[in-house]
């Protein structure tokens, strides 16, 4: 088994629930079967949009640090920060990468139109990677992209209730309204407040996809 | 703000569920607001009573080597392995002791007899530190203390559900049977099958203490 380093914080619920999801799918009678994680819960890291270099450079030292205290493999449960990911796939290590890893789950088959639950930072990474992948993205758009941050914002002050669940599955649904055929949860805080069943097209959650690439990656 | 850094894996689901109590207990209105965590969530550290000189070596490394990624307190959410903590005491971090901030908390008032649902590893620790604060320990006995460690390896392998739910309750009701005036949960995985209504006494859940005494210590 190999250690999996976890660049976390961003923010720190979607940190743990990430950790959670990593256990539940490794297959395990005990203990020793779980793989052993070395994680940085770093809620300081600079404001991605506001600051996206100083973001970079604090990653890159995170990851460094990590490697030093044993990190074999490099994971990071946030999609917006992949934007800032120069000086941490300089360390050395190999990094999973979440939207490479989400987008190629969400093209399989024939698909042509992915509507994506993202932060502008992660849009503009999925548009990249969904267009290298021949399908399209479908996005938020108008007062639902406001609607979609003040979700998020609910959750980073530990609010998961009723109201941002109904909205989050109203942002889900304009996006099929607009025809997506998949939906990718982009930004890990989107499973706090949306299940599978909550969208009426196949729901792909970035967190899900990453643990079970960091699970296979380190068993 | 200090950094924390948190000796985990013992087990795995307990440490997750620990780093979640902190978040859950610091006031925050966004990310910064939170504590920043070093964790190792190391599943492999050596059995705690079958080889504990092993143990006691490996916590002593795994410490020292989150001093040098950047922790400043230590804490360690696992009652057993406290029995193992002459290493990592000795690298010139604070520790939190669980033991005794559980203890301090289950004693307060006129307290004579305090139930105790832990491993016998973590029982020993609780007599000793009871007998200090002037109470005495009642404890599982006979065919009850199998049947603790049944449902300790239930949750280990993944099951929270309501067969060990059930027999957790029974063996908190037999100690508050034998005379406990308080039920302390002094094992991590405790708390993932037993909550303060399912016992008719109060429930001291030694993960909520140290949670407490992390947040107070590094904000």
């Amino acid at each position: 088994m190999r250690v999996l380093g976890v660049l976390g914080g961003m923010g720190p619920a979607a940190t743990v629930a990430f950790l959670a999801r990593v256990q539940a799918l490794t297959p395990a009678t005990g203990d020793q079967d779980h793989i052993r994680m070395l994680v940085d819960i770093n809620p300081q890291v600079p404001d991605r949009n506001r600051a996206p270099q100083a973001a970079d450079d604090m990653l890159g030292e995170m990851a460094a640090r990590l490697r030093e205290a044993g990190a074999q493999i490099l994971a990071m449960p946030c999609n917006t920060a992949h934007a800032q990911s120069t000086g941490l796939r300089g360390i050395g290590l190999p990094f999973i990468d979440m939207i490479a890893e989400t987008t190629a789950v969400a093209t399989e088959g024939e698909v042509k139109k992915v509507g994506v639950l993202a932060t502008p930072g992660g849009e503009a990474l999925y548009t990249a990677a969904l267009s290298s992948n021949g399908a399209k993205i479908v996005r938020l758009v108008g007062a639902n992209r406001q609607a979609f941050t003040a979700c998020i914002a609910a959750v980073k002050r530990g609010d998961t209730g009723k109201a941002p669940r109904a909205e989050m599955r109203r942002l889900a649904a304009a996006l099929v309204a607009s025809g997506a055929e998949r939906v990718i949860a982009g930004c890990t805080e989107v499973p706090l407040l949306l299940g599978p069943k909550d969208v009426s097209v196949p729901l792909i959650d970035s967190a899900d996809v990453l643990a079970r690439a960091c699970v296979k990656a380190c068993r």
